[in-house]
């Protein structure tokens, strides 16, 4: 069967795969778009930040037009920090729903803002659900903002953000939402979930190369945010309005990663957009998944709470599994893997995202196979409490 | 003859030369370097991290051993927000010495960050001396901090840092310096120039491209500076720990601006360090100044405070002079230069860095000369009142 989607190339020799949620495997034509040095402040650039913010805005479809699109040099976490910055005013309260380390960085990140905030903590992968933020919103009046993890990587849980949405505007809050590493790839519209502002950067689901971030954000919003921010870099105000008024970055722009990025929507675009996009990572995770688990190996997750991203697999419970061993096995078979993060059990992650079909995913399968094997590995089974483990999550 | 320095290449056809402090002309090899993708977590990565940081150190010659480099995402002023924040501390205050934008905009960042400063302002180009800053001092002893621009492109000013570090010093402070525009081809050797920490960026006078900016600082300023960021995203000492600790940058690098950079480190290596790439942008700016100076054209500083980086000079009082035709016209030609930021006359400015030589430079002038027939100005000599104005530097 031919894929549906465009030709997937494969990398220059010796050039392993990025399985991971990001810095992940660009397309050539991606990185050929840097091969040339721009003047940030030319006409030419400012066309291609205008192309770059009207294409990330035309991503959530219906209702678009109240939000507008601010880049942001630096990693995800600077926009990140950039959008609760601006949008949670300093008079203002956050309730942070963290399940792994990128809730625990957003409310380490109001730690610095000096903004109060709660966090609710539910450990390494378990979901913040709508009923809890309903029931934390009625008892604390004065939280004005939720901040919710989309796809939290550090599990590949994908959160339920409607319900999240729906709780907290039912009691007249407002969400901010890390979509990090599922914008792109997984349909955020705000005609479906409401959410003042979410963030984003270059090098996850649009398969650009790393060096900005991006936030998105309701136009009313922005204007408000004027005087909020506790930094001149990471001012989302300021940025958006001088970049309005300009056409310009207030200061020096990654140009060649601009380029990529330019190159890299296209591709998007050309994909089928987020739909497109989506669809083949889905189909890479359930190639992969069903060839690990053919193995025995057992994902984290049920498959309800499984994103298209990344997948958490437990660490076999044979003693001949060694993860570094198993880790520079996959490498040399051209494949980087991506350690686990969970506290309680050992694990190990593999991402869905980037330059791959399911051709690729077949070969990963197959190279864990023989790495495996290589190890002495006969059955690729989870200790007994690492299953446990998973329980909770039914429970 | 033929040039000392390695090979300049010339930019692809249709790429005009970016004739201005950054984005620069970079060479093909340092964009090359970007065709690849990293994993920012793998012993490869880390490795380039490793050389990044050692390369830098290396520059500053004797006494280096005292320091550390600390790279950080973002634009340049994302790292001078970082250094200004990481050293001086809450409880500190700052004397900015400020001859144009980029000693406002260090200004503009105090005031983000609640810190208390007061600013020396010398308006659009004259240098702060070394006994206006004593005087300063010994009149406020609250004052902590010297900030100071080692190379204020504005104007174009290499602003005399020698004798501000000594005033400094002598009234037992510390200093902090921008050396953006100017690191990499002016030395800023610490057995020189007693300073606590400067910042640059990758798309200098390393010739790389952008997307990060660098802190050198001594390391027990590093060791000190815990706890004093208002940020997590631009906390220097956490950067820095985080580093040493696992040779990871804490946040996503961009993994291929970082490539280029080791391939324009190993270049500057190549072309004799500080000393060779100082040589060439020196030749540069004499061969430019030298063939605008025969047209009439005037440069706004004696030749006493040119520096080698950029140099603006007054638009020709000729009404038939217009800059924005004169723009278009150079771009025609190759060459995008630079607007001027003189508040009281009109100005443009013209970059000696990047990958130019002596030759380009010519091309150049050539290039200014048609563009003035094709204007039909014969004369560039500027009006009188721009002489005035330069006169008050002689003062």
């Amino acid at each position: 069967m031919t894929p549906s989607h465009p030709k997937i190339e494969q990398p220059r020799l010796g050039e392993p795969y990025l399985l991971t949620p990001g810095p992940l495997t660009t397309s050539y034509a991606v990185k050929e778009a840097m091969l040339k040095d721009w003047g940030s402040w030319d006409d030419d650039f400012r066309a291609m930040t205008r192309e770059l913010r009207s294409s990330l805005l035309d991503l959530l479809g219906d209702g678009a037009d109240a939000f507008d699109c601010v880049p942001m040099q630096g990693s995800g976490s600077f926009s990140v920090e950039a959008m609760l910055a601006s949008f949670i005013p300093p008079e203002g309260k956050a309730l942070v729903l963290a399940n792994g380390a990128y809730g625990q960085r957003s409310a380490q990140t109001l730690q610095y803002l000096g903004r109060d905030h709660i966090v609710l903590d539910k450990g390494d992968y378990l979901p913040p659900r709508g009923d809890e933020v309903a029931r934390i919103l009625a008892d604390d009046p004065a939280i004005t903002h939720v901040v919710a993890i989309h796809c939290e990587t550090s599990s590949g849980i994908l959160n339920p953000v409607e319900e999240i949405s729906e709780a907290t505007y039912a009691a007249g809050r407002k969400l901010l939402i890390d979509s990090m590493s599922a914008f792109g790839a997984i349909e955020l519209r705000p005609s479906d979930i409401r959410y003042e502002a979410m963030v984003s950067s270059a090098n996850k689901c649009i398969e650009g190369v790393p060096g900005f971030g991006f936030i998105v954000a309701r136009k009313n919003e922005l204007e408000a945010a004027k005087g909020n921010s506790h930094s001149l870099s990471l001012d989302v105000h300021a940025q958006w309005a001088h970049m309005n008024k300009t056409g310009q970055w207030r200061f020096t722009p990654p140009t060649h990663v601009v380029a990529a990025f330019i190159e890299a929507l296209r591709a998007h675009a050309a994909e089928g957009g987020v739909a497109g996009r989506g669809a083949r990572y889905t189909r890479n995770r359930d190639v992969m998944v069903a060839g690990m688990r053919e193995m025995g190996f057992e994902t984290l997750l049920d498959n309800r709470w499984l994103s298209p991203i990344i997948v958490t697999f437990f660490c076999p419970a044979d003693e001949k599994f060694v993860f570094d061993r198993f880790y520079n096995l996959m490498k040399d078979k051209g494949f980087i893997i991506y350690p686990g993060k969970l506290t309680v059990v050992d694990s190990f992650r593999v991402g869905c995202i980037g330059q791959m079909d399911e051709d690729v995913m077949r070969n990963v399968v197959r190279a864990a196979k023989e790495s495996l094997e290589e190890m002495g590995v006969t059955n690729a089974a989870p200790p007994l409490r690492a299953l446990e483990e998973r329980a909770k999550l039914a429970a």
